[in-house]
């Protein structure tokens, strides 16, 4: 049932769920996100996070966040050119996702630990 | 970073976010939960579902999903057996989840459509 929209090409139905998913269902993905909003902004401290994402992947997975509009890439450095990622709003309105993640697991992983903000 | 603690194996992380896309931080799981809140129950029924999920891939992830402790699997016939799926209260706690993203699928996909609820 694929169908075409305003400016979204639904891939597997019209159910949001699975749109949803389709942007952010993966292992990944939300741990980008999570971390700029835990105040990471560049790829080196992105692959510092204890999840060790492999560089491959963390490539991929700002590119394909960058082409869904949930962050930005914005130049902070000239020469060398360096880059720094930021949530767009329609990635910050992503972060209720984490937050009930985060009741879900106090919950049924109480041994799970949030992560702290970084110091900049 | 692995850890053990008492009933969970951390596999990446002790970040909660971390540990609740390791169990359904994937494109099918959390439709299978969605799946089942709208009143689906079997395995033949999950196969209707729009998005079309393989039977190999569907049979993996209720194995999973019930290994989690998110569904439970009970036996509704007994020649030939036949088994239904029923959220677990942890499987239910997920549900906030699935409303959120409905939340920013309605801002952000408008052209989405929440599926009906299945007559029983």
């Amino acid at each position: 049932m694929k169908q075409l929209t305003s400016d979204f090409w639904f891939k597997r139905s019209i159910c949001p769920i699975a749109n949803v998913l389709d942007i952010v269902g993966d292992k990944w993905s939300l741990l980008i996100v999570r971390d700029i909003y835990l105040g990471k902004r560049t790829y080196g401290e992105f692959l510092q996070s204890p999840e060790q994402i492999s560089t491959n992947i963390l490539a991929n997975r700002l590119k394909q966040l960058e082409k869904s509009g949930l962050i930005t890439k914005v130049a902070y450095q000239k020469t060398p050119i360096r880059y720094q990622y930021e949530l767009s709003e329609k990635g910050s309105d992503l972060l209720p996702v984490l937050k009930v993640m985060l009741v879900w697991a106090d919950k049924h992983l109480p041994d799970s630990q949030v992560l702290p903000k970084v110091e900049r």
